[in-house]
């Protein structure tokens, strides 16, 4: 089999790249591990900055998203028993949409299922070679376990942290960082018990009120490392989150948990992003812990970048964007870890951290709330910097 | 003897605070355990935020400040070989004045004497005793060596990190940041190579270069704790700053070196700043790692602070501002701890930093030269938050 572009993943990034790249008239296959369904349901992320609400009404992928996505244009951050609000909107002109990313998905397939394109779905044993020439290849096995070959000029690397892709790279520098705690997420099926999200820190822990929908609302705890959901009961999870929750005039509404799980927290950054004609898009390159919101959006800030890249070296024969692919992309990613960090550090209780160290976070709260300055480098990261 | 404030320690604390208290027609003895001559010639800070220079001119006490102080309406970031300035005035309406402490005490020494009050100098064996009472005593041995007390209603502990007052404190809890690297500081008889401060963050560690008047040079590097200041010849010295103040169409003056040391770098917080009738104003209370220029800054934030305290608590009769003194002082000693430690951390090399770190920084720099909001919240800070 040959195609121009093979993605290795039908997430969002090999999802949007494959929809970029036919606008070019440029032909991609997915190939993906997991089963349609699956991919169609799996709960992400759900925050979409300004520039992917955009992007997707740019490319006529909104209907959905701007009839069902909860526009947002402010943010809580709770602490010391009181709530303040950073109004995005009104200190940066834009907004972020609350859309689940498995809608998200669902839109992508439904578009791709409608222009007569398909997905490869369950394949397995994925391997790369040949990614130092201009005939990359990636063999697999389909889902009736026949090996199969695929032949490119150019492969994505779209199968997130544990896929196949990065480890195809020599020669990368790793960066890594493991947070001292992680996160319990919570699916309940219940009205928000607000309509913005509260990013709380408490003496106990972060805890963070969103929702998916009217119906669903997603809440999140921090826990120490090592921590099993099996000691977390569904009434110790609600008496947590009313604990670290609570101020004035705020009550949580509670609901039937449809799902629980605890994930730890990761920043990741492999450098550099491409080698020969692979190029890793996404989680396959990056994590971000959760609280700045910014794992899907850096995937399809990704693709944008490769889909000019791909646009250029394919159709123009100009391998300058390529070559300065992961360079470009580095920049926005760097910018998105420093302000998980940030967000991330501001919020949750170190377990190590010294006296002085909750003195300075409590003063960086405090000064984030009432400086307009402060708020409004909150806000812009928040809703999305451009994209370059 | 008997006054109404006790004194302790005559730097621009004390000073100030003996100015303030004059005004109100507030008595007050100044003990200071050094020479006259030594106090009006030691160099320290340098940089005076615009809340401080607006203090002065509201006092009267910029006369010679305005005449021979540097306006400065910017600063330098500089990194990766490139200069990027931030426009303080521009960003936020205010400018800081360059003039040396020394100087500040020179003039505020001339005023008290010129109204005919005294300093006690050279006193020694200071010790502080029942501050829990409303006549708290202050001990010492006079320059003659002669045993005195001076009686007081209120003392102000305003004698530095090493003075006798902040022991005084019972049951204090303290908040302490060493940080992994000094400042070599270096005087420099000869004019500034470039008319504003240049804050370079270098691979082989930070460098400053900033002046004490038109004639004089300030110029700083990170170097190692425990580096020894005979293992910096001078030549070695310009030879390093050279090297890290490196930028296109920069080029160092040197000039002969009149004083070279080296000082660690901490952070220091001590609380509650107040017990009984004792408070504590300045360095007595709080250290802040140079970087951010706050530590003279916050001496006089704190001070204005206490004057009106004592005016209430003495001449009103009413203790609330003197019971509120500690926490209405903290919130700025927390915000300017804070300035001081983002500061820091973002232009030294930390000898521990992980590659992710070391990434996060450069992220951080090149956001805050490219964000408007970000630039105007460092502005902000340096030129100083207005006094409460």
């Amino acid at each position: 089999m040959r195609t121009q572009v093979g993605i290795v993943g039908a997430g969002p990034a090999g999802l949007v790249l494959a929809h970029l790249l036919h606008l070019e008239g440029i032909e991609s296959v997915i190939l993906e591990a997991r089963g349609r369904d699956y991919i169609r349901q799996r709960v992400r992320a759900g925050v979409c900055e300004h520039p992917t609400v955009e992007l997707f009404r740019e490319l006529g992928l909104a209907t959905r998203m701007d009839a069902e996505g909860l526009v947002h244009e402010g943010l809580s951050l709770r602490f010391g028993g009181e709530d303040h609000r950073i109004p995005l909107t009104e200190l940066t002109g834009k907004s972020i949409v609350v859309y689940g990313q498995q809608e998200i998905v669902k839109d992508l397939i439904d578009a791709h299922e409608a222009r007569g394109q398909q997905i490869h779905y369950e394949v397995s044993d994925v391997s790369l070679s040949e990614i130092d020439t201009e005939r990359p290849r990636i063999s697999y096995r389909d889902s009736d376990g026949v090996s199969q070959v695929l032949e490119c000029d150019v492969i994505a690397g779209c199968d997130g942290f544990h896929g196949i892709s990065r480890p195809a790279i020599p020669a990368q520098q790793a960066f890594d960082r493991e947070y001292p705690f992680s996160w319990l997420g919570v699916l309940a099926q219940t009205r928000p018990s607000d309509d913005e999200l509260i990013y709380a820190h408490h003496e106990r822990g972060f805890a963070l009120h969103s929702m998916r929908s009217p119906e669903i609302t997603r809440l999140y705890l921090q826990v120490p490392n090592g921590d099993r959901i099996e000691s977390w009961s569904d009434d110790r999870i609600w008496s947590e989150l009313d604990t670290r929750l609570a101020a004035d005039g705020f009550s949580l509404i509670e609901g039937p948990i449809l799902d629980k799980n605890i994930a730890p927290m990761r920043s990741f950054v492999v450098e550099p992003m491409r080698h020969g004609r692979l190029f890793l898009a996404g989680d396959s390159a990056h994590i971000v812990p959760a609280t700045g919101a910014k794992g899907m959006n850096l995937a399809i800030a990704d693709v944008l970048v490769l889909s000019r890249a791909v646009k250029e070296l394919l159709l123009h024969k100009n391998p300058e964007p390529a070559s300065a692919y992961s360079e470009t992309c580095l920049r926005r990613v760097w910018r998105a870890e420093h302000f998980s960090w940030f967000m991330t550090t501001m919020l949750h209780i170190d377990p190590a951290a010294d006296p002085f160290q909750r003195r300075l976070q409590v003063s960086q709260l405090q000064y984030t709330v009432s400086s307009h300055a402060a708020a409004t480098s909150l806000a812009e990261n928040y809703v999305g910097l451009p994209f370059g």
